[in-house]
């Protein structure tokens, strides 16, 4: 007989510390047959390529026979990270290939990242609501997750500001990483002005940390102009920045990548050891330069453009006059605070049985606050379920309300 | 301008500690234009299954549509994990899919089970020599490595044994993890018989570790009898084992796992977070669930039972009578040691010059022993190859002689 507790308290503290404690992906459990899902940022179906994938899976192994399936890899493995520089060259990063790192997907970059940065009792500053993968990951590190309020233009950095100016008067620990998705910020959907942008890089170079740039949906504007990213704007070589293929090819390819001064990126490497996913990195390889992707982001813009106008346009006809909500240039979500005294999780229930599930926004806090407000991502349900889960939202929010009025 | 270092001493400190150390794969330097490389655990190419997994892919996209490429995937990802612990099953495993995580290969299943376990001033004992990819990810985690003989059966139990004796005396820190590839060992190609194996497992509980089997060559037996894995014999819950699909299906699918208790499995999946391949893994599900894997380990054991012959009959013919050699029943590898005073390393370019390069012994220990010592891979070349390669290699060895006795 297995004793499945014969080695557990051999685990390091952190690990022991938060163990049974939320997973990463714990947030898919929330769903209900009958309603539509705006729980989850991922793309629409008819956007995976999967002829496009076996197509470039043909074209690799006829390039390369054996070596794309070998240790290394060939030639479409080297392609890519010379593709991913080229990129953000195109977007006014200064880089060649030797800065990039590619990743099993963004979030195991941002761990490699954490790994690399972050020992038990340090601390690391995030922005408040953030990334749920990113919080549940940042919980294995033992370090503290201090959290900083978000408005229409994304962090404030003002309240960053004014907690280094205290933790240094107060000899309190400086962060070592400040994690923030600048772009199309998720849960909110806001976007950092570049003026934010090049006040948190002044912090970091006077405090002296890391900032780590999650630019997931960076590539996926809809309207407004660009803003740089702050790998753009960085001198100094604090930023490194997170990207990913989850929402241009496909999540399924698992891969992203780290954009990072060269010295530090070999470092990360060496932490991320274990060699590469040839087979996909190949075929993703071959995606990206026989200018499939270019053909299709054009494409996937177009589509999540219209369902985030339905979404919004829905949002204004079925919502009560005090919800209100965020209107993402960008990105997958839309982030709705509700009237005061609602209580988002208390009303999911609610909220399925009218047809619409959400993530509650305290699934995004690193001190669940949040009760009041919701994720809802427009990325993968038709414009037809958007009226419909929206109509739903609508009227389990009444619901809620006349139910708050007579408790009053 | 970048400053490189600008970031760098921010690193925590065994990555501090450990920067410009060597690197997971650095090995791959190391080969000639004209020389058979014997360097490598490659697979032989012809193994290598393209158009399998082409048809493998198109079969999952056929069943599963789009949901192959999404966020978790479909039913191939869970058939995967499941025929993973059939397999086990079939090997004398009591376990069930969940006790099974899949991994990013076999190197960062290691990796995460460290993660779990070590923290900065812990030990872990390895076999010395070991395979020089984990020795090179030990390094990142500020721990002491230490290593035991590995004698003509695997790891010797009783220098275990010993060093746990003196240790415990002289309060020194009882290891977290024991790391060994029981069977067909990389880089020396033993097996441990059954009874050490239990010897250590009963080390194993007195004190209080848990043992990192490695099983990556497991299933690739050409003659003699199975030996139960460390795994299949734990009563107490105290093996972690690794497996991987680099070596029956492809590097490049970098697919492998943990099979262990199934509460220390779900922690380790925490730690192992930020979702998967769904893409590789559905392919791998399908391809090992269709048939199309059992049809080829066959092959696979033939062709590599061929190679390994034709190995040890070159090195009969060729090599002086002070060398020796390991006479592997499975796997990769021989482990050759040179006549005393002929250092491997350093007889390397006159290798290369006469046609064959290897490994030097020095790579596989973790204190740079092993200097008379060399690893020669019989997987990735063709027999004629290897009658060339170890007639080169013979050559170069009768020169070393002959320039040591020069010496003398």
């Amino acid at each position: 007989m297995t004793d499945e507790t014969t080695i557990e308290h051999l685990f390091t503290e952190p690990i022991r510390e938060s163990m049974g404690g939320p997973s990463y992906g714990d947030w898919r459990s929330i769903s209900a047959p009958d309603a539509v899902s705006l729980s989850y940022g991922f793309p629409y179906p008819d956007s995976l390529p999967n002829d496009q994938l076996i197509e470039a899976a043909e074209a690799v192994f006829e390039a390369e026979g054996d070596q794309a399936l070998q240790y290394g890899g060939g030639e479409y493995v080297d392609r890519l990270a010379a593709d991913v520089a080229a990129r953000a060259r195109e977007r006014g990063i200064d880089c060649t290939e030797s800065e990039v790192l590619l990743t099993n997907g963004a979030t195991k970059a941002i761990d490699t990242i954490c790994r690399a940065f972050l020992s038990p009792g340090d601390a690391i500053f995030v922005e408040a609501p953030t990334f749920m993968g990113a919080l549940t990951l940042f919980e294995n590190f033992g370090v503290e997750v201090a959290g900083f309020p978000v408005d229409s233009d994304g962090l404030d950095v003002d309240a960053v500001a004014a907690a280094l100016r205290g933790r240094r008067r107060e000899g309190r620990p400086i962060p070592k990483l400040l994690y923030t998705i600048p772009t199309f910020q998720n849960p909110t959907g806001t976007t950092m002005p570049v003026e934010r942008r090049r006040r948190l890089l002044e912090l970091a170079a006077e405090y002296d940390f890391v900032v780590l740039e999650d630019d997931a949906y960076g590539q996926l504007r809809y309207d407004g102009e660009d803003v740089p990213t702050m790998k753009a704007i960085d001198e100094e070589g604090r930023v490194l920045q997170v990207g990913t293929f989850a929402k241009t090819i496909a999540p399924g390819v698992r891969t992203g990548w780290i954009l990072g001064p060269e010295a530090v990126v070999g470092e990360l490497a060496r932490i991320d050891a274990g060699g590469t996913n040839t087979f996909t990195r190949s075929v993703v390889g071959r995606y990206c330069t026989d200018g499939t992707l270019d053909s299709t982001v054009p494409e996937l813009r177009a589509a999540y453009e219209r369902r985030r106008d339905r979404m919004l346009e829905a949002l204004e006809a079925s919502m009560p006059p005090e919800a209100s909500w965020t209107e993402p240039e960008g990105g997958f979500f839309v982030w709705v605070e509700l009237p005061p005294g609602i209580d988002a999780d208390r009303m999911l229930p609610e909220a399925a049985e009218e047809g619409v599930t959400y993530l509650p926004g305290e699934f995004f806090f690193p001190d669940d606050a949040g009760e009041r407000c919701l994720r809802l991502s427009f990325s993968h349900v038709s414009v037809a379920e958007i009226d419909r889960a929206i109509e739903a939202l609508g009227r389990a929010t009444r619901s809620a309300l006349a139910a708050r009025s007579a408790d009053d």
